[in-house]
């Protein structure tokens, strides 16, 4: 008979029953018990282990219930065929793709992901989160899945100020950042639709059209936008664009062009722009351009907008309006599903508009990163008279252009030196990106930083 | 010349040159003033509106800077040609689909998808919230794309200790919620493979899986779980199931048949079981069953899991266990997405958990259900003999069969009542389900709606 190892605890907070069971169970499920054993009577082994009989017959049932052990009727208990799985292949789990020069070990970080949050307004951010929480017990309870109404106002009424959107709250769609709305979009579009990207272009769009295993292509971008005769030229119907600030490239979308987009998608049916305006709340010209969508009429813009870099990378809200006969096919295909974002944090961000606190702060961090910009671009250009930096009228970054060197001299001088920036041909794809030209984020560059982060540039470009 | 109907306002907080700006923009846009017209000239404008030269200056330089307007030397301004997009058609706003008798209309909502929440325990909750949000301005930034590190250790003790999952938490990712981990999760196998969907199903994973074009099969479902002979004759290689407790059958897989699955997933390259482990935190038997992950020695389990069940509705976090080689492969195409999860929340739960409050919630709480179910199925039980009662044995709902009786005449003699409860056909799909079957949720019912509850039902259906 089987060698019994087994000693219970009386003292453990498990039951017997339910250690003689897990005994039982892994000695079964491990092979160390082949198919086929006996157990010991429930007799023999109350007196072994010295338990009562209702212990013995409650592991035992579990055993015989979970298909371990087979009861054969005056014949005893005996172990099922578990034929024991191919011998275990341990699998070193494979370390974390580091992103390139992590933050910490570059001495200057230009990346363009970096968010300022030092001016974030922290403590009433903090106190609005305190009163939602305390008062709203029925929040835990699930939610509108488009996102909370209260939100979807407030954003109605931002977006009609400040980008000249016009939308209607039920139109539009909080999730939990743009990569997850942009799988959402996808999938309201015909499994054979072709996507046109811009190219250059945000990492992320690229990745997230990839991975969904859509058809896509690439349309090169340049000093007015994505190419519309290229785009015209190609099988795309459905264009995700980048019009108020084109990323990486910084341009923006003249009106003729703009209208000409409109053009493009209103001469076919179905077909539709996605406007991504990204970073739409940092504007340094002297006015804001209104949205794409605010020039269209027929319902064929979809627009995408995030609070990540607006507010904070973590605060992981985004938005789209998504016109009508998407919003439809939007609610029959996702009628069952449940918002992404936490109720709370809808809630606090819904009074953080309307109180005006997201206004001042924009404002304010408007005024900062355009100093910032400005101090930064014309201390660059003091470098080299040859220096060209362009796509500085809006958002946290700008390209720097500097004829003669290759850009990977550029980027490995940089890196050499401590400073982490991007070539603009980490965003390329198919088309050749504009030679010698390096992308720098600022969001991440502090005031007090500044001149020893273009000081340090000088150096390593020996300017 | 078009005639000038702007009237300037020098008490606005939108300065004089922007106004003109904006005034301009919209008649061109609207095509009330047409392409080629030529607009006033500099000096007329000024002298006609009564403003600084200034203000004319910078409201047509726009005008140019965004291609509305063409500046021609000596000559003059001229509207550009935007041609009129086609009238607009406005399309009313669809009404969003309501969920089929609303809880509010019904007196008793037998939902499967409704968590009881009064016993949560808010106050320690909230006072948590607190803490971490007024200490953690670091937060902001942006956290680890797999989720908080202190939330996946504590994730991996509890996953280990009460469900025998082995994992380490570099092998969690957290996610806002199942539905959004599980479109994530497809985006891992080849585009050609063919999912097994269990039948009947969660309405969700199967809407997942439908709207994201990939293949899949239905698989019959019987008193063990997936048929795993018809799993066999399919051309499926990854199986999503609900072992512990199946949705909406309510059948535990036993031993025996989790073996053979593993067994299915072995014999081929590249099959994988995907285990929605949706509502284990509530089992009502002696003890709780281990996952199916936990015999896995293989790397062949993906193991999913919630809190939207056991904590409630709103708190969007979810999570899964990925074997090394998908971990691989999610790392190399989401490397550059950041986490769906607020790190506020993902801080707060971290601390729920390795604080002990999760445990003994959840002991409070599959005591409270337990008692519920139990006291629940006994009195209907005893309305009359022929009424079969299973599925019990876990989570928030149970199967009702009452032979004789159409499962259509069931459902509508309750609605009539304005009993909300679900047909077991609404889960089904190829595979004719169980007849005269209707599938009651009990999260919703309160204690002292219990009574009442069945009497109506009593009612209803004339017993």
């Amino acid at each position: 008979m089987y060698n019994i190892t087994l000693t219970l605890d009386g003292d453990s907070r498990v039951p017997l029953y339910e250690q003689l069971y897990r005994y039982f169970a892994q000695e079964i499920q491990s092979g160390r018990i082949p198919a086929g054993t006996k157990l010991p009577s429930k007799r023999s082994l109350c007196a072994h282990l010295g338990v009562s009989r209702s212990t013995v017959e409650n592991g035992y049932a579990i055993l015989v219930a979970e298909g371990y052990v087979c009861a054969s009727p005056k014949r005893g208990f005996f172990v099922a065929d578990l034929t024991p799985y191919a011998p275990p292949q341990p699998t070193p789990i494979p370390e974390a793709k580091a992103r390139p020069q992590a933050a910490e070990e570059a001495k200057v970080n230009f990346s363009t992901s970096i968010v300022d949050t030092s001016a974030f307004p922290y403590a009433s951010w903090a106190k609005l989160n305190k009163e939602v929480i305390y008062n709203s017990p029925e929040l835990l309870q699930r939610g509108d899945r488009q996102g909370e109404p209260a939100l979807r106002r407030a954003l109605a009424a931002f977006l009609r100020e400040y980008r000249g959107v016009h939308c209607d709250a039920d139109q539009i769609v909080v999730g939990a950042g743009t990569e997850y709305l942009i799988e959402l979009l996808l999938q309201l579009f015909d499994p054979e639709v072709v996507f046109a990207l811009e190219d250059p272009c945000y990492a992320v769009t690229w990745h997230c059209v990839r991975n969904s295993g859509r058809r896509f292509r690439f349309v090169p971008v340049g000093e007015q936008g994505i190419s519309i005769p290229d785009l015209c030229a190609s099988d795309a119907s459905v264009a995700y664009i980048t019009p108020s600030h084109q990323f990486p490239m910084g341009v923006t979308m003249p009106a003729v062009q703009r209208s000409r987009m409109l053009h493009w998608a209103l001469s076919t049916p179905e077909r539709y722009i996605i406007e991504d305006d990204y970073d739409c709340e940092f504007r340094y010209g002297a006015h804001p351009i209104p949205a794409l969508q605010s020039m269209d009429r027929n319902g064929c813009v979809v627009y995408i907008g995030t609070f990540s870099r607006s507010l904070a990378p973590s605060i992981r809200v985004a938005y789209m309006v998504l016109p009508v006969p998407l919003l439809a096919r939007y609610r029959s295909l996702f009628g069952h599903f449940s918002s992404t974002v936490s109720r709370y944090e809808q809630t606090v961000l819904a009074r953080f508009l309307a109180e005006g606190f997201y206004e001042r702060y924009l404002r304010r961090m408007c005024n900062l990163y355009r100093q910032r910009c400005t101090r930064l671009t014309a201390r660059i250009r003091n470098l080299d008279p040859d220096i060209r930096i362009s796509g500085d009228g809006g958002g946290l970054h700008f390209l720097l252009t500097l004829p003669d060197r290759s850009e990977e001299e550029l980027y490995a001088q940089a890196a050499e030196a401590g400073i982490r920036l991007h070539r603009l041909s980490d965003y390329a794809h198919e088309f050749p990106p504009r030679p010698s030209t390096v992308v720098l984020g600022y969001g991440g560059i502090r005031d007090e930083e500044l001149e020893p982060a273009v000081e340090l540039l000088r150096d390593a470009w020996r300017l």
